[in-house]
């Protein structure tokens, strides 16, 4: 099922079941047990998507592709990297990436995004499942300059518009052979598979719960593969994962 | 005027001013518009304080005393240094820090914190004032052996309880030369004025302002001073900031 976050045309968000020409309206949310649509149905062209949940955080986790991690010079962690994202830097598909005027260099970095379902502390591996709702495209998009200046990530990936995610999140998926590309004006730039991922996606939910409290909507950004390369304003970038979609984005300055 | 947050033995929260004896409850919170108290007041027994807001970001500054920065032997970065907390790392004054099985070296910072009153793009240094509600104390809880290991402050700083800040937002404060200081088990170990900071607390709000968006309730930590050291299970730290108060926490395995 693929459940996607939207605003009609008079301002009013929803949540929705996806299918081929419409939205369908849910009871509630899809973090309040199970997943039910109503009669009130939209078109496509009625609605603006929007990022398809609204975390309260969004955990990244750096250099989890051993490609990646040698196409940047950088060393192999033990284990998973987290860093974090804010909130303000969330926008959905179709929406705009802005250039800040602090950078001359912005990278795209294509990823798998994972979505929290439910408050998970210190959870096993075998259990992680349980704790996520689904699967979305996540850019983690990134001013490589100011990167190498301070060494912390988090300047360099929180400005406003830096975490596009979406077009929605895939409830039926299984996560651990996905194809993941990156386009840049229909131009392939990185393609990979998720089983390529150095810490896959159970140990990494499992993983941050045992460091902080995950709550439902929240993000996990799984790390992105080699390709790594810039965006420039006028740009279309899109992240495809197999048996998700399509992210796509535009970059302005 | 101290503004707390807090909750009722019947579970309600609300925002409150802070008097001598008392507790006023205020109209809606402190982030829409003028804060006027009503006529509904609770004795300090009759609550339980809580972290006196909830930020939908926590942005914390590295480096920002010099004599900390000797200390840990790090370079004085150019720019100011930012990493971020999770909101789910937020406990309030009088709350228990959770020493974590992943460390073996969990350390207290005193920090002067700063409440965001409105949302906050791109501000210039002599305007940031306007966007500051208030002070409160924060402890920077950092776990300083997973902190060597990453290199990433991310991890080492998020876990669960490992933000209090409080006892309350105090809006009438100059904070350019505040004493402060961190007390374990009643013996001083942080001691300094906020004079010493590297990047002021206006040059701070309009520097993140220009990297992300800042909204009502955002959080800025802004940096320790020398004389880290280290918290055990039974251990009590409070920070105790000239105007605002003191942030009193125990320490539990």
């Amino acid at each position: 099922m693929r459940v996607a976050r939207f605003k009609t045309k008079t301002g009013v968000v929803k949540y929705g079941i996806v299918s081929k020409d419409h939205l369908r309206v849910i009871i509630a949310t899809p973090f309040e047990g199970m997943i039910i649509g109503t009669s009130e149905a939209y078109g496509f062209d009625e609605v603006t998507l929007l990022a398809p949940c609204e975390p309260s955080k969004i955990v990244a986790v750096g250099l989890n592709y051993k490609e990646h991690v040698k196409e940047l010079g950088m060393e192999l962690p033990d284990t998973p990297l987290l860093f974090m994202k804010p909130q303000s830097s969330v926008i959905g598909h179709g929406q705009e990436i802005i250039y800040p005027r602090q950078s001359n260099r912005v990278d795209y970095e294509a990823e798998l995004g994972v979505v929290i379902s439910q408050k998970a502390t210190n959870i096993p591996e075998d259990k992680a499942h349980r704790y996520i709702l689904g699967y979305t495209c996540v850019n983690d998009v990134t001013a490589r300059d100011i990167q190498k200046i301070d060494g912390q990530f988090t300047r360099s990936k929180s400005f406003d518009t830096f975490c596009p995610f979406g077009p929605w999140i895939e409830t039926e998926l299984k996560p651990d052979n996905l194809k993941i590309e990156c386009l840049v004006n229909g131009e392939l730039k990185q393609s990979a598979s998720t089983s390529d991922l150095i810490h896959s996606v159970t140990k990494l939910v499992s993983f941050i719960s045992q460091h902080m409290t995950l709550e439902p909507g929240d993000l996990i950004a799984t790390g992105t593969p080699k390709g790594i390369g810039e965006l420039k304003p006028g740009d279309e970038v899109v992240v495809r994962i197999d048996g998700i979609g399509e992210l796509k984005n535009t970059v302005r300055k």
